[in-house]
């Protein structure tokens, strides 16, 4: 056993930050057995020295200046646990251009920088890991590029923010509406004063980013990632799906025949068999399919202080291993492939459309005649017996009002006739044909309203049953 | 790109072995990038070459001789396909003494003898890896060792057979007797014409024995693992179990306090809510719990030609990585504990008893008497209100008569009194006090027979909550 000490530097003491500082104080009398190095912790900067001071043991580590780390030449290690993109990577730059180690959690750098930095850490010989940046405390990125790196991966698809999968389930299981989750979830603190990142799916798009790009070998950018948002499931969409065997969940698709990716953020409608489906709460998931491994799933917390520090800490062991064996950097940067990412008119896809019509006779017969000229196969079409009352509830009109706002394609057309609901579920379509058709559907003067569309999960082997490309 | 080749030999051309050749082949384009290397396929050993010779492009590679392999320098990475402890053991030493590396899915061998072998390993600087031989295409070897590895882990425990998790789902999901149900897996090809090292849980046991060290740290071998099948199960125990929330299925139990391990095979019964429990067919899954990550689960195949294939040549990819840049070893063994592992009858759980007595007054009051005298705190008692015809149907004649063979408490006593069936949960109590009560529960003369004594799995907030040392 060589007895190498190792000094590492801790940028941020947030709540990952001292989760972070907890699990190496926790590991101290082990780490040597594990990675033949003993991890000296040599200096945590953070903006606000005396609030720092009060939460740590040795308050002679913290530092306001990053060159008290860049200029210590004992410090080998970075641990950037600041987030964002601004500070943060001119930090992980500076560190990996003097020669250190960087292992991060952050995601919104990873996935809008992941190929330049990646290069920048191989030039330098050094290791630059972020399994903390996708799914938290979950083994992803690791699994990816070691355990199943003998495959050929068709499917990376997951539940990868905490804080809708929350509400979701409280939605399915309370029969709550989203605001009414949201709320639940703010109170109980899943979800941040400012949910739009997580409920309008910018956070999950980012980590598709990245496991699209490790999963297939090619760059995806969080630009590439086609992203829709879970603001305008109602708990309507939810009592349907059910009905039909399924739940919704906020996926984070990856997928690729080899040739191409497709990369897409979407709320779908998952069949109850799925594992996905069973994954509740603030859990997340992720489920991968290859030519050999067939299918598996990697479940856990996504978030919070301990588990994002056991995969922070996992890294930062996985380096000093490193280290110690004189071996960074290697398993640097593994995309060397350049595939095109589909645009998302051109993805295929089964749809659940739910629109709101006029209760005549004639009206299931136009719907199903725009369908066809736009080529629109349709798997199941049922006209529901509930009337819808003639004077909307408070509750519908401030749904509708919502999903206005947040430019649906609502058609707010309270007329005099009584209206009726439609369910439309489509067999595998590409998506600019299916828009195209609601487009008309919506301009037809029997539509009262597009209640919602939303995507229907459809598994590789469906695909090919219907003859479809993807 | 270092441009290096590094020679890869075959030892066993069956299932896996094919499956193992047929993963080499599909990756020969891309390995190199994903490396460093290209590996280069050089000998297959088998017993009978013209069978073989058969199934492959290149005849050419196919031996029966291992000294051409041993003596071939140009062989770094052996891969053991052969199975069993005999000469799959003795090719490992031998290939490991002469330098080469080796990836085996040889769980026998590794659960009996893990820790010879990996010190071998680590003497001759080679790389020694298995992660094939626990739970098949799920990687659970290497998070466990590395993204994990910031962890104090208190359980490892899961679904680690296919058989018997076939057999218990259909005997679930279809109301199957045992019989029925492992009839219908040997059918299928799911169970082996001898089924007995899966349905006795030995199989199970050399996962268990491989995890718990690995986990904790400390060598643990098959021979520390208290074993017990699911023949005894019946159709009447997962019908109780699901009025109780439950369902049933054979665990591998590995836990710690971080100064003893439990190692243990048994039924158990999950609560529906458990991840665990929605783990079904021949799926594996492995459920980790540790003071950073909580909790976080793994599933997917078990078992099978790729997937198993898929871990054996992601390990071959790792050795390959570690051989480019010169760190073979860089993780070898990892007990550097020596906890002992705790007796079955020390071992605290909670338990499911279903009992036949008498149908008179006073029984249930004797046996809660029995329970009191034994200090085994009891949850529930349940007299089920089923009556228990006089003459007993011929299933049930037969399912006691097999019980019997299988060694069960079960006292055979069908007297003219009309009988009625108890259901008893238990509080924690140790294995050793609740045996000892349960026996003279046997003994008593208005005890028909000990239908089934099951594990009720207990999490360890539960065990905390309840105040009992595990």
């Amino acid at each position: 056993m060589k007895n190498r000490t190792i000094g590492v530097a801790l940028l941020g003491l947030g709540t990952v930050g001292l989760g972070t500082y907890r699990v190496l104080k926790a590991q101290r009398g082990e780490m040597i057995y594990k990675t033949g190095a003993q991890l000296l912790l040599r200096w945590i900067l953070v903006r606000n020295k005396e609030k720092a001071a009060a939460k740590v043991d040795e308050p002679e580590l913290i530092t306001d200046r990053f060159d008290d780390i860049l200029n210590d030449d004992q410090v080998e290690i970075v641990i950037e646990l600041i987030g964002g993109t601004t500070v943060a990577g001119e930090y992980i730059e500076a560190a990996l251009r003097a020669g250190k180690h960087v292992v991060t959690a952050n995601k919104d750098l990873i996935a809008s920088d992941h190929g330049r930095l990646m290069d920048l850490a191989k030039e330098n010989g050094c290791d630059l890991m972020f399994e903390a940046a996708v799914a938290g405390a979950i083994p992803v990125i690791a699994p990816l590029k070691q355990s199943l790196a003998a495959n050929h991966l068709s499917e990376v698809m997951g539940i990868v923010n905490g804080t809708t999968n929350f509400i979701l389930t409280r939605m399915e299981q309370e029969g709550m509406e989203f605001g009414e989750a949201l709320a639940l979830a703010t109170e109980l603190g899943y979800a941040e004063a400012d949910p739009t990142a997580d409920v309008e799916g910018m956070d999950a798009a980012r980590k598709v980013a990245i496991m699209a790009s490790i999963a297939f070998n090619s760059r995806v950018s969080v630009e590439d990632v086609w992203t829709e948002g879970i603001t305008k499931i109602t708990a309507d969409d939810i009592r349907y799906a059910q009905e039909m065997g399924c739940c919704i969940k906020l996926i984070g698709m990856a997928h690729s025949d080899g040739s191409s990716i497709e990369a897409y953020v979407a709320p779908m409608l998952i069949p109850k068999r799925h594992p996905l489906a069973s994954v509740n709460d603030s859990y997340n998931a992720v489920f991968v399919r290859g030519d050999a491994v067939e299918d598996a799933m990697f479940q856990g917390r996504g978030a919070g202080e301990l588990p994002t520090a056991s995969a922070v800490v996992g890294d930062v062991f996985d380096v000093a291993r490193n280290i110690v064996h004189e071996c960074n950097a290697r398993i640097s940067c593994t995309c060397y492939k350049h595939l095109p990412v589909v645009r998302m008119e051109d993805v295929y896809s089964r749809y659940f459309l739910r629109v709101e019509v006029e209760d005549r006779i004639g009206v299931l017969a136009e719907l199903a005649d725009v369908f066809a000229r736009h080529l629109v196969s349709v798997d199941q079409i049922i006209q529901k017996q509930r009337p819808i009352s003639l004077q909307p509830s408070e509750t519908r009109q401030e749904s509708c009002a919502s999903k206005a706002g947040q430019g649906s394609l609502c058609t707010q057309a309270e007329s005099e006739l009584p209206g009726t609901e439609i369910v439309v579920i489509t067999d595998v379509v590409r998506e600019g044909a299916f828009r195209r058709a609601v487009q008309c559907i919506s301009d037809k003067k029997g539509t009262r309203r597009i209640c919602s569309i939303i995507r229907v999960y459809t598994s590789d082997e469906r695909m090919k049953a219907e003859g479809n490309r993807r």
